[in-house]
């Protein structure tokens, strides 16, 4: 990068705050997604920390009059690359701006982009409160969580990210920094620009604060394991337990070699040894009355429906382990795969698309370990490094899935977003229409398309 | 209108459902706007009924070849004159598609814009489940609830009919037709569309179906009204309940005095005689343990609080009644109304609004009733009828509303949006940049500016 621009970034932000050179930049230059889809990030980059939005503003303006790409970055969780500086630019570092003050009369957080998804939690609790989604690592950056509109397990009761979020302020690609909503539970003043805003992975604008609707902690939780031989019957108990009236937090689903595995590869143990099919569920009640009656229903459904023993978990150091090695598969597959999906079809259609990823696995002669958020239809499907295949292997494979999620009325991605890796996969599987409006916005908001230029579209 | 357009309109839809003729049409031409704030409707109109979204396709392609414009017509519910035929053009009125059918395996409701909210909390009702949200009027349509992102009391504890909305099916201003989202909880597949047609009160699209999420029924339900002596007691009452970790289903505030009149106009008694000033909880738990625990707890804040006596009512009858005589405060007032405001400010400064009200009305020498949603910060301020007053005069007051409640972190309308009536305020109280990027999204989706045009923007 010329030297000029860098004296001019350390005008902005200050001397200290704009880092160069190969050793000290590399580690912001990929994120989670798994390796063999990274794209290679371009060496030839400034990373620059502002302090405000202020400065945001004036990076912006700056690579506005250079033609120079700018890649925001947050914690640098994502599994898609869209974080990943694929040009000579500026990475935007928001880890400095990371306060987080909880307003309690109004039941807001008001969060710095910098700020992690553990700081928010941490900081709602300190005063009673509670934010009730889960998306994940909890490294993410308020501001990814938001580009992104991030989902997680517990999406099942509460939804995503999108549905908390009620003001932003965001940084144009153009430089005008804009407040949209605020402490506002309600606000119809013209187009939503802020849920454009939501998933729109850096495109449109630097999200640089957010202010995030908190609730009342509900009291009390339990998670239950319930084994069940047979796949097939663990995922019909799925929409049974909605139709007798219960709304857990989240239901996940798990192959129990895949996550005994995964607790040996911890050094833990797997507390639930029956069946080879598992449902994890967690419960969260207003009181211990609740709850228990809560469990009670759940355990009887299950039965019903020919589970094993369940094993309910009410302490918080055991849901905790259980939570833990769930979240852990990912890391555990991660040596091996070439690239983890998050298709998401109606929640009742999950039990078809499962099967017909079977039925792939046989045909491609592959192991395709499955898990997910099966409350919610959202499941993760892994494709795993086989010897002798191409990439051209892989995206035959991936492409059948795409299509069968589609058949079923799904969407090829239900909370991982595009990226840069899911590119060809947007164009090929939604709505030609609806690409060129989205095109059409982007040119809008960034004329000079200097704002994540490679990313969400091919 | 041109006998040849008529005429084509007619080959669309079929002879029965194209009506001319002003007699006819009287009854397409207005909504619930107060009549001096009404927009006056064009009488050269034709009101075309079509069935399905390809013929509303086929209209939209005809209204682009004549540069005819076209008004969406829901349940005419509405507060701004958004769907009010301001010039000569077709009124589409979804009324015939009207079917909803439930999907009780995935929790989801598949409505046709022009079934009504009733339509959709009976369907969900007859099989055990439940809309959460109850914005008003129950005769409102589901494309008029989604073009306007309605509100309404319960959005406390729910939020707005946006979080609900999982996909829907739009028509372009261009005839193309979009499914955008779905049967899904969860859907990252590029910009969200579908988050910018909610609530662009028909300029963007025109919503032809919708999947709606539906959720278990809360078992029990109450409503307690609380008196208080004090205006000032009773609004601090309400974020002291949050921090207790209560979440109503609402928070009302009423003037007694208003709300005895509605009831006597009516033909009822307002159960609660003691203060001048009350407040309204719904309360929604899973169980009569839960909602006998949760009544208690809101009954000692609020004696705590400093309230008097307070009335709970558990029958479903008294229920009603209570809110039937709120909801109608509106047509109450409605005789002498000049306009009605729905301002809305972060939850814990609405004191400060309604001090500024009061501070308004002995300004301006007027009676300004209030009385709203408390629990979500959105207030209604009623513009009474006042001899000599010019438009002017209204105007001036209205202005010092907006500047008080932007002042205080809020927005100009949290619920009833923009339409007609609200499109200089709109103009003046948001950011340039914003209208800017607002106008240029209705260009890329409305090119020839057939499709509600003079609304939104001024």
């Amino acid at each position: 990068m010329r030297e000029e621009i860098v004296s001019e970034l350390r005008s902005i932000v200050g001397e200290d705050w704009v880092i160069t050179g190969e050793d000290r930049i590399q580690g912001y230059l990929y994120d989670e997604t798994p390796p063999p889809m990274l794209p290679e990030a371009s060496k030839d980059v400034a990373v620059v920390k502002p302090r405000n939005a202020e400065e945001v503003s004036e990076i912006l303006k700056l690579a506005n009059r250079y033609g120079l790409p700018v890649f925001p970055r947050g914690g640098g969780t994502g599994l898609v690359g869209a974080c990943v500086p694929t040009m000579s630019g500026i990475i935007l570092s928001l880890e400095r701006m990371n306060i987080i003050k909880v307003d309690r009369e109004n039941l807001m957080a008001e969060a710095e982009a910098g700020a992690t998804l553990a700081d928010l939690l941490k900081a709602a609790e300190d005063v009673g409160l509670f934010f009730p989604p889960h998306p994940g690592d909890e490294g993410a950056h308020i501001g990814g969580l938001l580009a992104c509109n991030a989902g997680g397990a517990r999406a099942v009761k509460t939804g995503v990210i999108r549905n908390y979020v009620k003001g932003v302020e965001v940084v144009l690609p153009t430089g005008e920094i804009l407040t949209l909503g605020g402490k506002l539970v309600k606000n119809n003043a013209g187009y939503d620009l802020m849920h454009l805003i939501i998933g729109s992975e850096g495109t449109l604008g630097v999200i640089t604060k957010a202010w995030i609707r908190l609730y009342p902690r509900e009291a009390v939780n339990a998670t239950i394991v319930i084994p069940f031989e047979d796949r097939e019957m663990a995922l019909k108990t799925v929409p049974a337990i909605f139709q007798e009236g219960l709304m857990p937090l989240a239901i996940e689903y798990v192959e129990k070699s895949l996550v005994e595995k995964t607790a040996q590869h911890l050094g833990l143990t797997w507390p639930c040894r029956d069946g080879d099919h598992q449902l994890i569920l967690i419960l969260a009640e207003a009181s211990e009355a609740a709850l228990y009656e809560a469990c009670e229903k759940i355990v009887n459904i299950c039965e019903k429906m020919g589970s094993l023993e369940p094993l309910v978990a009410e302490s918080r150091g055991e849901q905790e382990r259980i939570l833990k090695i769930r979240s852990e598969i990912y890391s555990f597959l991660k040596p091996n795969l070439v690239d983890i999906l998050d298709t998401t079809v109606p929640p009742a259609q999950l039990l078809e698309l499962i099967k017909a990823v079977e039925e792939l696995g046989r045909k491609y002669n592959t192991y395709l370990p499955v898990f997910g958020h099966v409350g919610d239809g959202n499941l993760h499907i892994h494709l795993m490094r086989e010897d002798g295949w191409t990439k051209e292997d892989y995206d035959r494979l991936r492409d059948e899935v795409y299509r069968k999620a589609i058949e079923l009325g799904g969407t090829i991605t239900g909370e991982h977003g595009i990226g840069y890796i899911r590119r060809r996969s947007l164009e090929k599987y939604i709505d030609k229409k609806a690409l060129e409006l989205m095109r059409a916005i982007k040119r809008i908001f960034d004329p000079n398309n200097i704002l994540n230029p490679d990313k969400v579209f091919p």
